[in-house]
């Protein structure tokens, strides 16, 4: 594939790696269910993607899963491609989108019964976003789209930025007694304990950290690992036993909430040591970690560098918090200080406007057939499309839903709105592609 | 502007030059007609689209007129910017895009008035490209489009390659008593004449040439040169004077084939003399040329190197001919000849299925609110939209039209066709916005 598809003097290219699965595809003519990768190995989401080999039976459809490029093995300069900007300046998602549809052209003119096939993106959280963008961009090679929690408002001024801490905070306060007030103390009690050098020992050692905190920066970025540890609990809060993320019980919510149980007459100590277990909760549910390492919080099948680089391009996200209506610090969203960092890490400053004018912002009830699927659990769903907004633009909400739940492997334990939702899916799949026109129209 | 859109390396910046006027302009929330420039200085086309500035009035609108990057004086690079492929690499109709958006979502947060006015993109030949593909590329911008004399689909795969010629021939064959026949016959004349050294002297007296005809090669490329006149011919044959390409009569092709009404038992030199006579009223009407230079066929405004960079690598648009349902010598499209020539020429290769890729090619079903208009006699509309697509996606045929006649001033010598085109154009422009669902749907 070509490095840059929108420039023609840099004509190198690489290998995207792609996954197919033809068991159940009805040549020539079935449907092809194409996932738009996100950041990261592919591998990873094809194995957490469940509900795409679940309904290829019954739509007798090929499975395409796409790498996108600079994650997984997809590196258009090997080893370099994180090396400078120089190398990274390919990494956007109009490239990585561009790579997705010069790849179904070649599929199509390549695969014997597959010319015919419409194709329908699917995708969840950046690569739901992709797949939305996908059917937006190019609705001549894909018929429809599934965007499973994507947050594609969640751009400058499209959304209120403190939404999201705001349901991450809900998650807590519903799943245990006191479980939201306890955390919202916990970051005051974290500045008493550690003004001693004693209180960071005792910090350092209760939370088992492989790195002890020595200085108020290891502080800060202790706190920041901490208030990801929640994030990252509220988008994985599914009803079952898990490993996505990390490895979890199930309501992993309900779990962390249960050390978090106090009253308000609880000393800094005390609810720190709830605090521990609860980390531990998503840190160390199989009691294999034997310390808690604070630079990273979910699975090394994610890219976090790269994602880095695109929040820092493209992907501009205001965040905020406030402590009041969430249980976090107070924190405004600062987008100089924010450009600055960025500035500083990869010599690039972010566009805070180009994600809404190339992408649509909230001003796309001209398109059609895409599916905005979201969790009432998930803060994502923040930014997400969570009302329909045509009759070909639709969105279905999961209340009892975490992070792109339905996208998962149906389980015993799934809650009937998940189960709703993904046959309501599927319906749709097959209305975007059967409408006689062809499949390039609703 | 930013260079690059699509890359965050290059944070260069340009001034894109654009004119504005909004004389009748009812603000605020009047709406907005945005000439999407093509290859050349946009004052030319600002004068050349009397259209926009007859309409202004009516509907109350601003008129913007925006250059394309690379064109006029919008320089990315300023006198280097066509000084090798590295500078070139910037010079594509996505860019020129992007540009178009970020300009407009400018001017509506920086102009009083203009925050909820919609956009109606405007544009003839590539320019009108440009019109159709901003419509599909960022309906959440432009609320629709009138994309004149666009030939959308003259990409590989798409049309036959001969029909844009067999066009030309047309014009001709109706204009005058063996017209086409006898521009058949010519080329074959031209080779018997050009073979003795006497006769290439007389060649180049016959046709005034500046630069007199001495080898093989020189005649190949009078021959394209006079290939290309009788193409141009065909694009600007208005039914009044004109001066687009070049200062014309009424009915040019009319005035042309006079010179060329022989029977079939013509010499090759009375056939050349009719030739010659029949080039020079295209190159000489109004009497003040005092050579004809075989190295330009039209006006300088148009940037004839930056369009042939241009279909060195996006606008791949074969052509060919046959000699027999056109009046040309036959030659086949040859892509790899095409390729080398643009390699050595730039140091670049042609994508030839980037274009139907990017912008959609024939499956453009699920877009919405385009114009498409074509001249019956315009050898563009060979790849123009000529038929309704959808009851949003219309095209209007100009049977008695040239290259995007409907978008020149009114003239008392309008045939009846385009004056309904333009009205009916008008009637769109406001359905296009006042639908009551906001600037993005129909």
């Amino acid at each position: 594939f070509q490095v840059d598809h929108f420039g023609f003097l840099e004509d190198d290219t690489f290998k995207q790696r792609y996954l197919v699965a033809d068991k159940h595809w009805q040549q020539p003519g079935g449907p092809v269910l194409f996932y738009t990768g996100n950041e990261g190995d592919i591998t990873w989401f094809c194995n957490n993607t469940g509900f795409m080999w679940e309904v290829a039976e019954e739509l007798g459809a090929m499975l395409v899963f796409a790498e996108h490029r600079y994650y997984g093995e997809s590196l258009p300069f090997g080893q370099d491609s994180y090396s400078d900007s120089k190398h990274l300046n390919y990494l956007t998602a109009e490239q990585a989108l561009a790579d997705f549809a010069v790849l179904i052209q070649n599929l199509k003119n390549t695969l014997p019964g597959a010319q015919q096939s419409p194709v329908i993106a699917v995708g969840g959280s950046y690569g739901g976003m992709l797949a939305a963008w996908f059917r937006m961009k190019y609705p001549n090679v894909v018929a429809g789209a599934l965007a499973a929690s994507a947050p594609i408002w969640q751009f400058p001024g499209m959304v209120p930025c403190g939404d999201f801490y705001k349901i991450v905070t809900q998650d807590f306060a519903r799943s245990g007694y006191n479980c939201d007030a306890n955390i919202r103390k916990s970051w005051k009690a974290i500045n008493n304990v550690s003004s001693t050098v004693s209180g960071l020992q005792w910090l350092s050692e209760e939370f088992s950290l492989c790195a002890p905190l020595k200085t108020i920066i290891d502080v800060i970025g202790f706190k920041n690992w901490l208030q990801e540890t929640w994030v990252n609990l509220a988008m994985v809060d599914y009803p079952y036993e898990a490993n996505f993320l990390q490895p979890l019980p199930r309501w992993p919510i309900q779990v962390v909430c249960k050390n978090l149980a106090f009253d308000s007459n609880v000393s800094d100590y005390q609810l720190l040591h709830g605090v521990s277990q609860a980390a531990k909760v998503y840190y160390n549910y199989t009691g294999s970690s034997s310390c808690l390492n604070t630079s990273q919080t979910a699975t090394g099948s994610l890219g976090a560098l790269g994602w880095t680089y695109q929040a820092c391009t493209e992907m501009v996200m205001p965040m905020c918090t406030d402590g009041v209506q969430d249980m976090f610090e107070p924190e405004d969203w600062n987008f100089q200080a924010f450009s600055d960092e960025c500035k500083a890490m990869f010599g690039v400053r972010p566009r805070a406007d180009w994600a809404g004018t190339v992408f649509g912002g909230k001003e796309i009830a001209s398109h059609s057939n895409i599916i905005f699927s979201n969790g009432g659990l998930d803060p994502w769903s923040a930014g997400g499309v969570t009302h329909n907004i045509t009759d070909s633009l639709i969105s279905i909400m999961i209340p009892d839903g975490a992070h792109h739940l339905d996208l998962r492997y149906s389980n015993d334990l799934d809650p009937p709105s998940v189960r709703a939702a993904r046959a309501l899916e599927v319906k749709y799949f097959s209305r975007f592609y059967s409408h006689g026109c062809g499949y390039s129209c609703l």
